[in-house]
């Protein structure tokens, strides 16, 4: 099992806050120890950072939070090897370029299934079913709009609502997928969301003593909003709140501006993960 | 005008010393301040770095410089904007996914035509003929191979020896092209490498007093040798080989491996750049 942490801000802001909880996760106070990795889109370009080796303990992601990067969109994942091997190669997010953007991806579950489909163009780095599950979605996504972007946010979460569904019958498929507008978040088993507005309160990391100031985050910003969407609550004292498996949130400028339901027809795969217990 | 660094070894090893006198080429001793990049290949896997800030006083530069990260191929970039703005998607070096692994492009020169040939399946990020140019091998690479990767750098070189006689009639086109195995070199206009084979001794960068003995860099390996192609000598004591306008270098292991004399049809387009200055 991996966690995942998506976040989208009215403003740019630094992630350093929520992705300290993360970090945490990786070996310190979670059992996910094999790797980690943060994409923050700039534009349409996402500056990927990626280790094998714990986050609470890595150089790379003390430099992050020492000198953060301010972005609108952020993909965090920390990882517990389940398929493929501790490598970099195997470490999300996934990073693609298409249609002048970078696409990144993260998943949460394992796709026992997932290689019996072919690859005609896209091509994986690693062996894991996340970054293969990653390319299947590429082709679709090319099939479906060929050289033509679906700008409309509606358009695009409607086809990977459907992709969803199809692909995470075969076992457990949380993911998040970023097209450097609009964050799509699908729960299989465990996802859970939180809108923040203004007045910005003050929040504690569930993981640590650590208590931050989200209007200091975006101080200078007129009404500022941030939204955040990960495998489990990363606050103590803030209402999260979880989706029903089957469900697609899209998320853009600090808010969640769509759900797409679960389909009647959703059959997830059968988590072998124990349930989450809150910290 | 822009400054290429290439690096090949048969051991891996941290490219620290080079990187610092690029770094230092990054707006301190050169002209050349509008961002810089690095690609440090782990098997295929190319890690990339890139900023749109000058290198001498970037932190990130500073943190790779005090945790390098071994490898035996490593491409670097520093920039000084021609065409496209100063951002980080025009920020060498562009990296691509074909064939399972990441392929990685870096550019000296301009190629003002370029952008009036059409592409079908790849996509740029940002403005740069630099990074059109890629994404038009990158086509070609398809139509070339296929399916089928040609894992014998001598095929490969030869296709993109004639990419680069094709593409490179119309402009400046001295370029690196990794494909976590081979670095290719070709030479519009200005290219140097060097070969150091054991025992390796000490040199002393150009732009700074910095003296570094490279056999402790390979201390630990047996015959060890590194080769570094860039567009001007980084080193004052050693012999730098410049290449005749129109070839195409093949490295691999820490030594040159195929050198592609220059077409007696090659035509480089006017350089508009002084001519390299020795430090």
């Amino acid at each position: 099992m991996c966690e995942l942490l998506g976040m989208v801000t009215s403003h740019p802001a630094d992630v350093v806050f929520s992705f300290t909880g993360l970090a945490l996760r990786g070996g310190q106070t979670g059992p996910h120890a094999d790797g980690w990795g943060l994409s923050l889109y700039d534009g349409k370009f996402a500056r990927t950072f990626l280790e094998q080796d714990p986050a609470f303990s890595s150089p790379l992601a003390r430099f992050l939070r020492e000198n953060p990067i301010p972005t609108q969109l952020a993909v965090a994942h920390v990882r517990r090897m389940t398929r493929g091997g501790a490598s970099i190669q195997n470490t999300h997010p996934f990073v693609r370029v298409m249609h002048r953007r970078h696409l990144v991806f993260a998943h949460n579950g394992t796709l026992p299934k997932i290689k019996e489909r072919k690859l005609r163009l896209e091509s994986t780095l690693g062996d894991t079913d996340s970054e293969y599950a990653f390319c299947v979605m590429l082709e679709a996504l090319r099939e479906s709009y060929g050289a033509r972007w679906p700008d409309d946010p509606n358009e695009l979460g409607k086809t990977l609502f459907e992709l969803a569904n199809d692909l995470g019958q075969d076992g457990i498929f949380n993911f998040l997928f970023a097209d450097g507008e609009h964050l799509f978040a699908f729960c299989s088993d465990s996802l859970y969301s939180i809108v923040r507005r203004a007045p910005l309160g003050h929040a504690t990391l569930v993981d640590a003593e650590v208590r931050v100031h989200f209007g200091e985050l975006l101080a200078a910003a007129h009404n500022p909003c941030m939204a955040a969407v990960a495998t489990a609550p990363l606050t103590r004292d803030e209402q999260w709140v979880k989706a029903t498996p089957g469900t697609l949130w899209v998320l853009q400028h600090g808010d969640l501006v769509r759900t797409f339901d679960p389909s009647p027809h959703f059959r997830p795969g059968e988590s072998k993960a124990p349930p989450w217990q809150p910290g």
